[in-house]
């Protein structure tokens, strides 16, 4: 299984990874067309595509989504980061982007971001051509 | 890559797809089996399976998207559309349909709908056979 | 297309299926590496990946989202369960976990869990190997 490091700095953090996937593509690909898998292994974080020209997109999100699901302490895991789990399960572990010639085709603004929401942690995200 | 066109009237739309998408399937699937991508290339849009018999359910589902997530000046993104960006997000931008004898193995009451968040405008959804 | 069933017990459920994506992995794999699709064909269910170690998690997780989006007399779908079509595209009808040697690579803590919304009822899944 391919794997990407990611360092995460806060507790909510989108992290640009757009770079690290397409230079992945750019060293590891068999095949001219296709689908890039990336996967999420973790509970408490996600994958998302969205804007990355302007970073207040993400600012947004993150500000919004723990508007929409704040910490609370009315949760029964005793963990106390339930509301990461389930930022996690709405935002989802898996993106996927065709491919063509070797580049990623995705729309003029998107780019690919892995989405901290129990942070500061070490993560790790896997890579799988299709 | 392959590209159906879709036009929105709406600001917020869910537009019924899943035949453009079987037409497709029945125009270029080279395989018995499989499943198709269907990929929004736009960050203020997105992708989603759900009923398609009642034409309330879509209408239910994009009131209680913009309940929950308002128009709001309270975000930094200049745009002013980031309700759009958080809906995007939070729907998604793929869905997978597996398919069998050139037919789409949809449930009964299932259709795919493209989620128009920040229209109306022209937008594109790109298509790959796995 | 290969099925599992699933019979739900309450209106709103998490059951985990992770043993059985696992044994329908081990006994239909003809590949040693690749991608299991799971799908959801109903419109009021859903399917995630999230920590299966804790069961409290699954409970907050939809105590939430009943929060989030409650069973409600102002929606306009006349079965009156928009609630669970508004959860089940929130979350989305589709998972993916990678495999190797006939083992799903789940990280640590997740599990595949089938969403049942609506319920009780008799659901099913679609299973595809890519």
């Amino acid at each position: 299984m391919n794997e990407i490091t990611i360092k995460t700095s806060k507790r909510n953090e989108f992290i640009n990874i757009t770079d690290l996937v397409g230079n992945f593509l750019n060293n590891n690909s068999k095949k001219e067309k296709g689908v890039i898998l990336i996967y999420c292994p973790h509970t408490t974080a996600a994958l998302t595509i969205n804007e990355s020209a302007d970073p207040d997109v993400p600012v947004d999100i993150i500000k919004y989504l723990s508007k929409l699901i704040p910490l609370s302490q009315e949760f029964k895991h005793s963990e106390g980061n339930s509301d990461a789990h389930i930022k996690s399960s709405l935002i989802g572990q898996s993106v996927f982007v065709p491919f063509e010639n070797n580049s990623l085709t995705l729309g003029t603004w998107q780019g690919i971001f892995f989405c901290e929401f129990d942070g500061p942690r070490t993560r790790k995200v896997f890579i799988s051509m299709l």
